[in-house]
């Protein structure tokens, strides 16, 4: 029996009812902040990758040759493809550009708990400024995001790429290995980041003001001390937060996120109930375009991951309902069968959601099968009901029958 | 500069909504008619395809090895992995399953007019039974899709792979050379066809018969010519399709569609319109899980092509027009950028659509910005009219402004 490849997943239908219903309370979010929906294919050429990531990324992609003998990947992120549609067919628009998207990415690498081969992002990218507003718009509809799912327990935590850059510039960190060591301390792994300061002859009482830095976690207080650049610009954007109703949200200088292109604020915004992989937000602002042959654009983006928000909101028993069917129709026998099939096409076309029984089952297995799919009404077409322009509707909640004209029935259900 | 892949496609955003918006209409349709949607992955195991359709399908999709030496393919249908997830994991649950999806399918092939390497298609199967009312709920959905995307011009022609299979066995056509001269049928490939004939020693006059079956469309009374057996299914059908409000339809005993799993009625519907490339919708009734290790069981389901029926109606002259937002909020100095931030925040709050200009522009471009948005209002914050806790709307339509108390603001926009 051939299986789902490993990673991936098969939706059910409660599932993917689930899925969907969530998909469009973050587009309805996105509109509501004034962005608009874009979507790039599912692969791209593996240089755009490469050129975003560095080409460590290949041990993690899914890389291959087209039958044109063409590198070409399937995405891992989004956030390089919408910056090369940008350059390549948006660049002339008015700015800023509000841009999301929603959809698959893929990753090779070791499934487990909210970590899969085939995931899926909702993220946004506000191309055209860097300043206050646009980091506050950004981090403002993330928390929208989050919030309009209904997630109780997160923490946004926004710092500055500046700060430890400059530190590290300071501490005597040549620039070419400062992102060796960022990544060290943005995956907290002090001791492999001390063997590295080590080697660049770097004090140790050096390093552990660094390692204090990466640890301080607070509100508008911690940002006295560090540099008065990233300091007053936070506060700024904090301020700006704060009159956008986004109170939740700490000054966290440890947030590093590992990528060259960051070019000041970054975000991040994890939910506690998943443990180890709890990232569910990351972004910030960056610079990409020119890596792509276009003009430099600052922007201000993030992504959600899909998956693990919804798995952080089971975990806080969120549960959802499905909604069934309207109603089910029965023919209680052959010679009505054209008769319920009018019937249900009169219910469907009126725009009552309306199911029709096909296996020829008996009444008693009818009303199962009206039960399973949900109906909020059994609709019960049987010859002498008909001679009367009736059928008989059975309420599936509560048990109850009546006799109901068909110019009727429609009224039932609104 | 990096383009997308050749056959694929990026969607701007005015493209993109209008996408949405139609997928939103076939989505509603599918419930309506009691169907539920799932997903599968993007990537299946390449022998999944190969099950469906013979080792020749590996000419036309996008094989690789995955790094696990693991032979994948992008999916280049949805019937075969629709299947597949039925015989793995709903092959308990209560019959029929009515199950739809949308999704991107790859093929490599050479791109031209609504044909791409990357293309998205909504499909449904009806899973569990094989009788009329099964196949008039497949056809009758297929239809009312397509009627509720509003495309005028389209035929849907019904027939049956019972009809020319048998006509091949009486005319002495071995059964393993079938599926080959039916490709050709299928196609209207009558040189080629009479040159298998030849190699099989059939008469030109017997070929001459079943060309002239295989061009023979109208309505019932066509029935007239074919095996008692399909004719009154078909005859069945069509008065239950009647009776359900499709009516459009007509008997075409040239429908072959090539593949082996086809056990009964076939249809496919064209739009004109569209030229060479003019068919949106193919589907029958279907036997294929037992091949993917299953127990047998009837199935009716349908493909349509996405991209080709909306090109179909742009062809056609439908114009779509996108909402815009409600609002764009323009701070007139920067000493009230923070209150422009809060009235924003209100607007969306109130699940009003509300942009913000984050450029600090002047205001007349600020205006400007305003229209390429599409914004119904433009909400003017300056500091005098926030002293007596007001703002300036002008309608942009009109042109008329006025000032509104903030306490009052949102109700504009009911």
């Amino acid at each position: 029996m051939i299986q789902c490849p490993r990673g991936t997943r098969d939706f059910l239908p409660d599932e993917m009812e689930r899925r969907r219903y969530y998909e469009s309370i973050l587009r309805r979010t996105a509109k509501i902040f004034g962005f608009r929906e874009i979507a790039t294919p599912i692969f791209e050429e593996t240089e755009l990758f490469i050129m975003r990531s560095g080409p460590n990324i290949l041990n993690e992609i899914y890389a291959f040759k087209d039958k044109g003998d063409r590198d070409i990947a399937l995405r891992p992120e989004l956030t390089a493809p919408v910056m090369r549609m940008f350059v390549n067919g948006m660049s002339n628009e008015p700015r800023p550009l509000k841009l999301f998207y929603f959809g698959q990415c893929f990753r090779y690498e070791r499934p487990q708990s909210g970590r899969y081969r085939e995931f899926f992002q909702f993220g946004a990218e506000l191309i055209g400024n860097a300043n206050a507003e646009a980091d506050a718009e950004a981090i403002a509809l993330a928390a929208s995001m989050i919030g309009a799912l209904g997630l109780n327990e997160y923490k946004i935590r926004i710092g500055h790429v500046g700060v430890l850059r400059a530190l590290l510039a300071d501490a005597g960190v040549p620039s070419e290995r400062s992102a060796e060591v960022l990544q060290k301390l943005d995956k907290k792994l002090y001791d492999e980041a001390r063997v590295l300061f080590g080697s660049m002859n770097i004090a140790d009482g050096v390093a552990d003001g660094i390692f204090k830095i990466t640890e301080t976690v607070g509100g508008k207080e911690v940002l006295d001390l560090i540099s008065e650049d990233a300091g007053s610009y936070l506060r700024e954007l904090v301020d700006m937060l704060a009159a956008m109703n986004v109170n939740d949200v700490e000054i966290d200088l440890g947030v590093v996120r590992g990528l060259d292109y960051y070019t000041g604020m970054v975000f991040e915004a994890e939910a506690p109930s998943l443990g180890a992989e709890k990232q569910i937000c990351g972004g910030g602002s960056y610079s990409l375009s020119e890596l792509f042959g276009g003009e430099k654009v600052f922007s201000t983006g993030f992504a959600i991951g899909f998956d693990r928000i919804l798995l952080a909101m089971e975990k806080e028993g969120q549960k959802f309902i499905g909604e069934g069917v309207d109603a089910y129709v029965v023919p209680v026998s052959d010679d009505v069968r054209t008769d319920a099939a009018k019937i249900v096409s009169m219910l469907r076309g009126a725009g009552i959601s309306a199911d029709i029984d096909i296996m020829r089952r008996k009444m008693a297995k009818a009303m199962k099968q009206a039960s399973a799919v949900g109906a909020r009404y059994a609709v019960i077409v049987g010859r002498n009901e008909l001679n009367e322009n009736s059928v008989t509707v059975r309420d599936m909640g509560t048990g109850d029958q009546k006799m109901v004209r068909l110019s009727e029935l429609s009224a039932i259900f609104k």
